[in-house]
């Protein structure tokens, strides 16, 4: 039987193959998408979850969450994703639209379900707060890292975006698994994988497109040869586990440091004597992995 | 023309004092009670709502919110308040319940109106990050204080219970107004107030039995002669802000100090360059305010 | 027996009378003065203590300390005490020298003794950590309060500029009393006092002035209708305990706060259950205390 | 000409190594060797400099300096060094003694000097704080990381003992180089590396004993399969720059996170937009860096 999956996201162009993947493979049923501020305002990510829906066909309920996160300002990415948070391809017209309710009571209808979060958790926190932690199956986010960050030396965007939300849900009891920038650095899309995704027909296109613009920002910005697919890893855990290799840590959320606000403190070796809170991805079958998302936009298109 | 009022609270020997004189006051529409994890457990300070509704005849709706802080873990000031969260008066049955609703949804419904908050700032923060700003006339808020606090030495309860929680309510943008204890702790209430409070009937009776409570406690903890009457405060000035005075501050909420979490910090003379963000009351006419107090329980009773 | 006193500060209208009082007071054997980068840079102060040690003819060693704080930037009261850091009376020739030490091998040289602190306690916590904690009888120390602060609204400028510094003395295990704004507010120079020392000739006249200086910042930056003789309250402890009333309590230094480093977090209420670090001022004889000051400055004429 | 050198270490097995490493290499003149709490207790380490240098022949001054890190509790690393900070060989009686001055002292009367440090940066902020920046040619220092760490997640343990220290070191404006685990961890102590040792005669048969006793504790704490040699790549650092590449990079020093208390937070890509203030090492030379290593003991022997 498919998991049932809510997806709450901020597209983002690897939120948009998350998508793709969520809703193009058998072993998951996607309830709804749920959209959160990050990687650009809550209107523009809402937008491009439509447009993906769009392009592909897909007609689950797409709800809006949080425009800022709980406590902080709200600060996008948009030197990753340009201005639109998912700059590259040209979308056609919409054919989906959005429902009336917040994100968080439509997460609640559709539980009990695998909460999937690939982007600042602010959402995930309030759904935890209003409605108890007890109709959540699990909760699988990309987020953090067991080494260094992205947005700053040790702080991944995600988590850096709201380091308050991530706190309510590591410590929420729920079970967490992370997929973090230490599995998801490994997940490059190479042009071998561009010209895969282009030989699938329009949609395939689509996801080039939607690759090639954030090869090009990943090598300005970071230097990457090419660009790491982070936030499918972690719909490829629950597609099969097996795909993601998971280690039982503690991980504490920073929130007050002066240089290291927003870093997910992963406790690989007991050092700091606190029973664990997480799964923590720590290996990534990278053949495969690509395998399912090819699959997945095939099976769209 | 009343002003309509939503009365957030955690009843809380104080606090229910601040319901019947909301409910009781001429000036206040009150729209619904909501309940929050403070005081006590969120099912005992709505069961204490509950109580004295019952005993006031008051019958508003009575909804719950948040059980726990958002980030950190509760709390409660079973020292102050007792095992009940109101020890004290022995109440009868029940003649009102509970609605089903959560708080926040309550809240909304009752939109626009003022938000008097004399409990731990969890459901308005929650009601802010899930309904946005432009719906809520105005908060009027109990704690803080402009000098000393009372959990710590610079942290009143209320904000030391949910700091972050404050931090969103004072950075929201909507007009706040902060009733602290450099104010309420002018609010004493004396054996001659006791005194008026008892001869008002049965009603009066439970109130004098509460204060009586209430003084033991802040004599054994504090050191106080009489106790401070501090959550009717914040409905006093609802119901006339000429009874209690407020200047114009920048009031920054500490919540990542070592010894001074919690702490509302006060700029009362612009030394740290920032624009005021509150309202916040200096002073108060104390005879004029418990004129109100018993004319409200007497117009109950 | 006198008292042998090192006395470190950072001159500063109020150290200046600090000195007088502890250089005229035969309760006192001040053996020693040291310099601190505080209230204005390290050269200016020195320069002070040599100005106002000429002027009153007090010839013991002066010498100069830390150029900065521990840790944070050196940020100086130029706003309270002017460009030289003691604005106001013109300055005859200089009749005494800096030697050639450190301030902290001065202060070592100079035990078994009491230091009494009236700057930044820079130079103080270096003592400590380089010396060890044994030879110190006592510190003295001007700093902190137990309600509101002066350079933000929990901070005492003295522990604000290296709280650091102070949290070293703090936990040093010596006896520490804490001389704070609570208790100084009420050593206010009245025109009387002004009039008093006028009196007393060309020494008494610098008094004078440095205080007709020092009242016109203090009314201009806080409101004060006089200025309060910080310093020479913690000098004045010394000359007789009976002066300044103390309690004893714990006493946390908030080094991380965002709003409130370096607040002097003073637990009067055993509300932290910490054990008392510290003796804490909480009351001050003030007719007696301006005798004291008026009678050093006179026996010094 | 050799480059002056003043050694700051607290021995510890790899300062051991360390301290071999400079006095047996032509490219150093090493003046002083200065103890600092931090593997053990000051007592233990400084008794274990003068182990070494007995056992060794080294006769360069040997000075005590601090007993506590500046701000916080002493934490030792028992676990990795065993009781006496250097357990596993027997050591036979002392040929060189402690000089009575302090190391802060002995530091300032060899300057201009590199100071390597290898142990808590205490005493190197002590010096810099009393002394001022002038005098130091550079400052090399193993410590931080600028990948995860071993105290804690992100921590290294000598950032980690003195955190505050490490703050003053970083922000003084000297020249530091920042020699760290990212770097250490290649210098893996082989069996064949210990048997190149042992080789060597008595000493070289103290080292492998030294390093014996590493790995047992290495393995069982981390997992290593074999001990990483800190210490010495920082001394190589200064005995041949080509072997330990490095670049220019802002280091923060994180003194005040909940989980991350002592990080490096090492800008790699410039996204904090602070000047760079350290040199970073990125790159070991392993075999040429054993080289030095075996060439220094047999030298010595
Ligand atoms: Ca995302
Ligand atoms: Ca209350
Ligand atoms: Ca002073
Ligand atoms: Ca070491």
């Amino acid at each position: 039987m498919p998991t049932p999956v809510v997806l709450d996201c901020d597209p983002g162009h690897d939120d948009a193959i998350a998508i793709l993947l969520a809703a193009g493979s058998p072993e998951i049923d996607l309830r709804a998408i749920t959209t959160v501020a990050a990687n650009q305002t809550l209107g523009k990510v809402t937008l491009n979850a439509q447009r993906i829906c769009s392009a592909a066909g897909i007609s689950v309920p797409i709800a809006k969450g949080c425009a800022k996160p709980l406590v902080r300002p709200l600060h996008v990415a948009e030197d990753i994703h340009g201005e639109s948070g998912m700059d590259g391809p040209a979308f056609g017209a919409l054919s989906v639209g959005v429902v009336e309710h917040h994100a968080i009571d439509v997460m609640h209808a559709n539980m009990p379900a695998t909460l999937v979060a690939t982007g600042a958790l602010t959402n995930v926190a309030m759904y935890l707060q209003r409605y108890g932690t007890s109709a959540v199956r699990e909760i699988v986010l990309m987020g953090g890292s067991t080494e260094r960050g992205n947005t700053t030396p040790y702080a991944e965007f995600n988590i850096h975006v709201d380091p308050e939300a991530a706190a309510i849900v590591f410590g929420s009891g729920v079970p967490v698994t992370m997929v973090g920038l230490n599995v998801t650095h490994q997940a490059l899309v190479t042009p071998e994988v561009v010209a895969r995704l282009n030989a699938l027909g329009s949609l395939g296109r689509i996801c080039g497109e939607l690759m090639t613009f954030f090869a090009a920002t990943y090598r300005e910005v970071f230097g990457f040869e090419a660009p790491p697919l982070h936030d499918p890893v972690a719909v490829a855990r629950v597609i099969d586990p097996s795909l993601v290799t998971c280690v039982d840590a503690f991980v504490g959320i920073e929130t007050i440091g002066t240089f290291t606000r927003g870093a997910t403190v992963v406790d690989l070796h007991g050092r700091t004597r606190e029973p664990p809170n997480a799964r923590v991805a720590v290996g990534l079958d990278v053949e495969r992995f690509f395998e399912v998302v090819i699959e997945a936009v095939k099976a769209l298109s």
